[in-house]
This record gives structure tokens, C-alpha cells and sequence, in this order.
């Protein structure tokens, strides 16, 4: 939302339109070498157990990572909807199947997560966009 | 938790096993009725778009409620839960995919939804138990 | 819900019907003497607090009385919402009112808030038959 | 926070000072358009129903406006709080009125309101300066 | 709050005090046995590193158990607050550092976990009877 | 995030690396002002009470300030993780014994942490670069 009326107010072109997911990406890379340099053991197990946790099992990774999805914006954090987004969208989720998402989502959470449906809504364009 | 420490100290015979399951549903339909009676236009309209937002669509009525079910663990609403796991239990999701689902949610949003884990696991070995 | 079902177990008689409303009152008033007894200054203060803050103001104790309902639904605590229907019910808040509030809990919180709405909806009619 | 800042590094004029209310507006509005135009049934009523919700009813508009402002800061949803705070300026809440309601946040929410009642009372300050 | 009523009830004896504690423990141990049962890797990985993580560090086990219970009463998790009051208990936190740190809690939560202060009280009371 | 990313956009100098620590407490600062100018009641002796809570007591001041750490970071309060920030390192808490404090954050709260536990590494690092 900042950078794409920041974009706006500074004049930026055409190929800078995917900047919410790159920004995303590098921040959470950035950070995540400052976190994991300081070897506290706890985190970094629990940080590959998060990687686990969505893999292939019982339940495909497709259906792990829309769990991941809803339980995410029913907790309203919207750096792990854009994370979980960008892995349903590599996954193959369709436009209708993540709208069937949002909608588990807002009815269970409540309209406190309709402002975290328009953000997620903006992100999945642009990884649409990006393409 | 209550009632099979009840049933102990009460000496129920063992045909009462399924008392967590039929308690639920018990005091789920009492109290319901006694909401709806009171024609309070949205909330009957919610209830009704709650029913709705389950239904066979882009997504399967099982991986929605699935969606239902780790949203409600993550949001750790016991009642909530015990819903969901009853639908899920109808639609067939084996015990080894119920773990995890399970897992999701304890890794989404952590040890405190351990306890909540705990009475999830009991009323899911009830509806076993029961079916 | 344990104690209704309780004491149909248990063959009470009539005049007990009161006792979601007793018993919430006598443990409330039993462990506020507790760590009132405790001496520490900060509780004692924010308690304190608490009770100026439904005081007649700009806003009248009845409207304050209807916000601390509605914030306590949305956050999901049982007893607070039972504190706040007592008040409410003291202050003359007509049942359709009340339901009303119920609404814009269930649609702000979303469904998550039914089982507390439940809950509520049960309390809130211990107090009217008390009356 | 952060156009006001913007505008202070780029030297906005006086005139662009309702940037806060407008931006959340435009955002609001342009989001909505793309969640509306993929004909989600559920989140389209959903959405409808949370316009009924704040009819005027047993309860007045005025009053469910409190309750969906005050639900929203204990949930502590900045853009929902914006939402709500856009509804009351327009019905006449006065200015005590509203630090009650931020009051009644703080007190049963917790300190952890207290950045969200920042801005909002920032954002507050805007629709008073605008209107 | 239930047992000790379900005891006054049905007559209990003086020996059965400690019911609080020990049905806690004995539920807990119980289903943690039925979960842990089921071989899930992830689950069973998170509970073990639920176990360092309040390992003697940069921070004594003392300081992180009242980390982990300030937590859990901020989460507002009653099973949550049980464990780590009995962890604190052992490991010697006086009565006035307790109280400090339900202080914490109800200032940074807000008057709602005051439930949960006083839940958290009770069992603080039965363990120090106890010891 | 926002403004590193600006200053990147704007070409800021070397001196301005601080930002981070100077626009929260700046934003702050103004924002108190304007909310105590109001002269409600509670929110002033709340405030103020928010004061005496960290005060030395049975607890150290510092083992106080990581309760309130904590208990923001598994709330999610990505300011009031500041303000706790700036006050642990004011008290001299080390950086081993601040990523334990994350840990327990991210184990209690689970993986919706991690996005708030990166802000709170960036921030960290700002007040070590500064002091």
C-alpha cells in the first residue's frame, strides 16, 4: 500500500509494479540471515520444523499450505499471508479456490479480517501480475 | 475433561462413553434454538452464511472444513473445534491426516494451543470410539 | 452448562436454577478477596480503574456498560461477559438491545464468537428468570 | 505515521494535510472493487450483512457505531478502527465521548491498545481538522 | 472452580484438596500419552523444544518460566498458566514476585485476564498448600 | 522497514541510520501529547500505572521489562515490542539474553511471531549501532 502510492508520488515506471513482492522477499531474507546468524538453537529448530510441517505427508503440501493460509489471516498477520500466498500461488492454487479461502477466513475471523482480505487480495495481483 | 472425571467419581456405566460428543451436541442445538428464537435478522443471516461458506465449491467440502478446523484451533475456541472435528470425522479424514492438521496449527500458533491440542485429541478418539 | 448438566445428574431441585449466576458471583467474590489480600499496589489500582472507567461520564454508564459487553465478546472471555450481562441487566438494557450487541460481536469477532454467544445467551437468561 | 512523515521529507503543501482519511479511503475503496469483482458469494454477503449490522435498530446507529469501534481497538485493528472512527465523526460523537470509548479500550484490553489508540487519535484529530 | 464446587457437592474429604493440581497433571499426562502415540514428527519435535527452550542459558530456567507464564497469561491459556505456575512454584518464586508478575500481566492484557488472575490465584494457592 | 527502504529511494545519508529508534519515539512522544491533553481520567492514571508496574520491586526492573518484552511479542504489539526494546537495552540486557527471550516468544506465540520477531531483530540492532 506505502510503496505503491510512494511509486506513485515519486514517478516510478512500469517495471518496478512488483515491488510488494520483492520487498517482501528481500526484507524477510535480510532478516532472517541477521536472526539465524546469532545460533540460538531454539529458533533455528523451530524454523526448520516450520519447514517440515509442510511438506508432503497424509496431506499434500497443496491443502498444508492453504491451511497455513487460513490459519494465518484468522490470526491476522500479514507477513505470513503474503509468505503462505506466494506459496499457494506457486503451488497452483486457482483465483476461485483462494477466494473460497478468504471467505473460510473472514467468516470464522469476523469482519476484523477484511482489512487483511485487501492486502492479501492486493498481494495475490501482483504475484498474479509477476507471472 | 469434566464429565469423564464425573463419570469416575459418579460410578456411569460404560454405555455413557460418548457423553463429550452428545453433550456438545446437546447444548449446541439447546442453545441455538434458544438464539434463533429471539429472530435477531443478522445473526440468523451469519448462521445461515456460516452453513453456505462450507459448501462444495473450487474447494472440496472436506478441505474446507479442514480450513474451518485449524482457523478454530489457532483461534484455540474449544467449541469451535469439537464442530469441525464432528464434520471432519463425517467426511472421512483418517486419524494420520487429523495430525496433521494438528501440526499446523501447533506450529502456526504455538505451545499454547497445546491444551487445546489436548482436548482435540480426546474428542476425536470419542467420535472413533463412537463410530 | 457443567452445573445445569450437573444437577440434572444430581436430581437438584427448583429453587437452584439460579446458580450460573450465584456461582459466578461467589467464586468472583471469593478470589478477588484472595488477591485483593495480596497487597499489590498495581492490581488494586488497575482494579480500581476498572470501576471508574464504567462511571457516568460524556458517554452514560449504560452505553459504557454495552462497550465493555461488546469488547469482552469479541475478545472471548467468558466471565468478563458474564460481569458486563449482569451489569447490563442491572441497567434495564431490553433483550432486543442485548441481541443487537450479540450481532455486531458475531459480525466483528465472526463465528468463533457463537459458542460464547451461547454461553452469553444461556447466562442472560439465568438473570431475567432471576428477576 | 508514515505520509505524514513523507510529506515532511517532501515538502507536501498545507492542502494535502487529510492525506491520512483520504489514503485509507482511496485504498479501502480500490481493494473492495477487486475482492466485489470475483463474485464471492459468501464474502459479498458477508459484506452486506455488515452494513445491516449497524442499522438503526433497539439500538441507535450512534450506539452500534461505539460498539463497532470499540470491538475494533480490543482487536486492535488499525483500518478497522479508521472505519469506525470515519462512521462516529459523522454521526456527532464529540470529542470526550471518544477518549471514554478509547478509555474503555485501554482498560480492558490492556497497554497493548495504547499504540493503536495513537493512531487513532491521530487519525481522529484528522476528520476534526477536515470537517 | 468446577471440581472444587462438584466437591463441596458430593461431601469430599479434606485429602482430596489438592484436586486441582492433581487433575491437571493426570489429564495432561494422559493425552499428552494418546497425542505423542500417534508418532506425528512434527508435533513430537515441538514439544521437545518446548522443553529447551526454559533450559538454563544467557537466562536462568527461574527467569524463563516466568517469561513462559507471563505468556500464557497474556494469551490468556489456563492450562498454559497451570504448568508454568507449578514450574515457578518449584523453582521457588515467592509470593510477592508471583503477584508481580499477574501485575505484568494485567497491565499489559487489560482487566481481561483478571478471569484468569483469578483461576491463576486459586491454583497458586493449592500448590503452595500442597508443598 | 518503510523508511530504510525510503532512505534507500532518497538517497539519505549515514547519519540518519537511527531512524528506526528516532521516528518511533518522536511519533510517539507527539502522539502522548495529544492524548494526555485531553485530560481523560482513566487513560492518564493508567498510564501512569503502566509506569509503576516496571518499577523495582520483588522483581529487578529489569526482569520486568523482558516480562514485558515477552508478553508484547506474543501479542504481537510491534510497538509496544519497541518501547520494551529500548528499555531492555537501556538495562544492559545482552544480545544472548534477548534472542532467548525471542525464543520463548516464538515457541509460546508460535510461527505468526517470526514476522514481528524480524522488526524486532531490525530494531535491536539500530539501538546497538546507536549506543
Amino acid at each position: 500500500m506505502f510503496y505503491s502510492k510512494l511509486r506513485r508520488y515519486l514517478c516510478y515506471k512500469k517495471e518496478d509494479m512488483s515491488n510488494l513482492v520483492q520487498e517482501f522477499n528481500d526484507y524477510r531474507t535480510k532478516m532472517n540471515e541477521v536472526i539465524l546468524s546469532k545460533d540460538n538453537l531454539v529458533i533455528k529448530r523451530l524454523w526448520n520444523l516450520d519447514t517440515n510441517t509442510y511438506a508432503e505427508g497424509a496431506l499434500s503440501t497443496q491443502t498444508k499450505e492453504m491451511l497455513g493460509l487460513v490459519a494465518s489471516m484468522v490470526l491476522r498477520c500479514d507477513d505470513c499471508i503474503k509468505y503462505h500466498l506466494g506459496k499457494c500461488h506457486e503451488l497452483g492454487i486457482t483465483n476461485e479456490q483462494m477466494y473460497e479461502i478468504f471467505a473460510v477466513a473472514n467468516i470464522v475471523g469476523g469482519t476484523i479480517v477484511i482489512p487483511h482480505t485487501r492486502r492479501a487480495a492486493e498481494y495475490w495481483e501482483e504475484l498474479i501480475a509477476n507471472s
